[in-house]
């Protein structure tokens, strides 16, 4: 059994290999940038994370892992494009460095090279995981075209919210987590309570991002706070106040919205209190949370077997801000 | 045996279904969109006849089929951004109708959506076909990005030319009647031939299409002849005639390149006429139909098998102008 840190440090170690061809260059440099400008790797943890629950690590999840890491940074080079992103962990996007039209063409490729890592497993569940990798790449494109929809729309409630999350980041984690699970052999109820474990997990793990980006501690967080509030992002905070504040309250937000005056952060933290915005907030959450633990509980195996999944919720879903 | 037209009718039914799922609607809604206005549904075709040419065709040839096609039309709505065209098979393409965030990602979901048809096909060929599928649809992007990279070149080698031609349209056709022949029990040796079968065939043609654009008769060829000269589109004639005429030629030419006379196309086809241009392409083209015919020739089954693949040459490469 492998702790969640050790999984970290043996999938940044195996991912850290030329995943394409040297040429043409202009299509396939942009790739090796993005890849080369980081990120945590959780999902294809989850994956190795997934498997170990119920087996020992079979070198197949590793391809799987791979094909799940490459398709989030595929996800992240089209989603700059749409939403015209110059920066990226603190470094230029691809569109931005290479052109919106290398950027699309090499994400493109990147899709496609998931598939060959995927191709590279046991034949006896190869139908089965590239069902669910499938389903799962189908959902977060509606989860980011809702996305898109709803920053169009005046009203969004807040279940519609929810969902276009829970498409948007939630299954993907879910489903590495799964996909994990049937390379160990699971069972379909273990493959259910994995994949709900982790949708729920996600879900609260965004809502804790848009508390954190408006109630965060600044030092602790690692950015400024307040970002949200300034670009009008719809969050959970947002949908949920102009569901429950008053009619003076809806009006001044959305005079503020419009306005953008140099106090905007602060009055409109200032309604989300009034509304009791932040303890709602922290209460969805945790009620997700309980959601999630409660499907990690249900999962058949001993709990020594649990320890790395536990020691990663305590990492996404921090219980102290 | 069914003859190239009677697959084309059969293939065309049976690919009028719903490929998406209804909601979320502005994402699916684009790629009905798209499919509805068409297409010659050659290549899936073809995937058809190479699995005719071994076997009876099996159901699963379908599937392949509708993939293949899937992907080509994926193709078509992301070039159609790169290039900003605003027409396609004389309607609007996806970008110009619905905008170029929901042509991307509609685009997204038709590449993810070929892998769910390649998912139900048998287990004992899935590796195989997924293997020849990902490696094609790679070498479709490359070809892609090099024709996008040489525009913006000054000059470029012939051979580069055919090469990046070879990967941005060859390969997919050459796939399409290997994938099929695959499903039909094809040997490796006979599996090759209908690969190289299809790709000098795929070459000619796209002589043929250069040939006819500069060539061609108005009234026979559906188009405006002079379209590419007009657009300074690098093609077999331009490589050539940059190649092989006199200091003289190559000076007027790349004026009327820049300057954009009105008597540009004639004085283009002039030069390329005194540089034997025309005569060039028809033999070039030739070469390519003889090596694709010999490939076909090799193939060791029953001329009566071989008599649609012989259909589908003549339709595509027509020796009469």
């Amino acid at each position: 059994m492998h702790s969640f840190k050790d999984l970290v440090d043996d999938f940044a170690e195996k991912f850290s290999v030329d995943h394409f061809p040297q040429q043409p260059e202009t299509l396939y440099e942009p790739n090796n940038y993005f890849l080369s400008i980081g990120g945590k790797r959780i999902r294809p943890v989850m994956c190795l994370m997934g498997n170990e629950l119920f087996d020992n690590i079979n070198p197949d999840a590793y391809h799987v892992a791979t094909a799940i890491e490459l398709f989030h940074n595929f996800t992240l080079i089209h989603d700059d494009i749409m939403d015209a992103a110059p920066l990226r962990r603190g470094m230029e996007t691809v569109h931005k460095k290479y052109g919106d039209s290398t950027a699309l063409l090499s994400g493109d490729v990147m899709l496609i090279r998931c598939y060959d890592y995927l191709n590279r497993i046991d034949a006896s569940y190869l139908h089965h995981i590239l069902a669910q990798f499938n389903k799962t790449a189908r959902e977060v494109c509606e989860g980011q075209q809702l996305d898109m929809d709803f920053e169009k729309q005046e009203t969004v409630l807040l279940n519609d919210y929810i969902q276009m999350i829970s498409l948007k980041t939630s299954v993907l984690i879910a489903a590495s987590l799964e996909m994990g699970a049937i390379i160990g052999g699971a069972s379909e109820g273990n493959c259910k309570h994995i994949y709900e474990f982790g949708r729920n997990l996600g879900i609260a793990f965004q809502i804790q991002d848009d508390y954190l980006d408006a109630f965060g501690n600044p030092e602790k967080f690692g950015k400024d706070v307040g970002g949200d509030i300034r670009q009008n992002k719809k969050t959970f905070l947002l949908l949920h106040a102009l569901e429950v504040a008053t009619t003076e309250q809806k009006t001044e937000l959305k005079t503020l919205m419009q306005n953008n005056p140099a106090d905007k952060v602060e009055r409109v933290l200032a309604i989300f209190k009034a509304c009791n915005v932040d303890a709602w907030a922290k209460e969805l959450k945790e009620k997700y949370v309980q959601v999630a633990y409660k499907h990690l509980d249900d999962i058949a195996v001993t709990s020594v077997r649990k320890k790395a999944l536990l020691e990663l919720g305590a990492f996404l879903v921090q219980r102290d801000y």
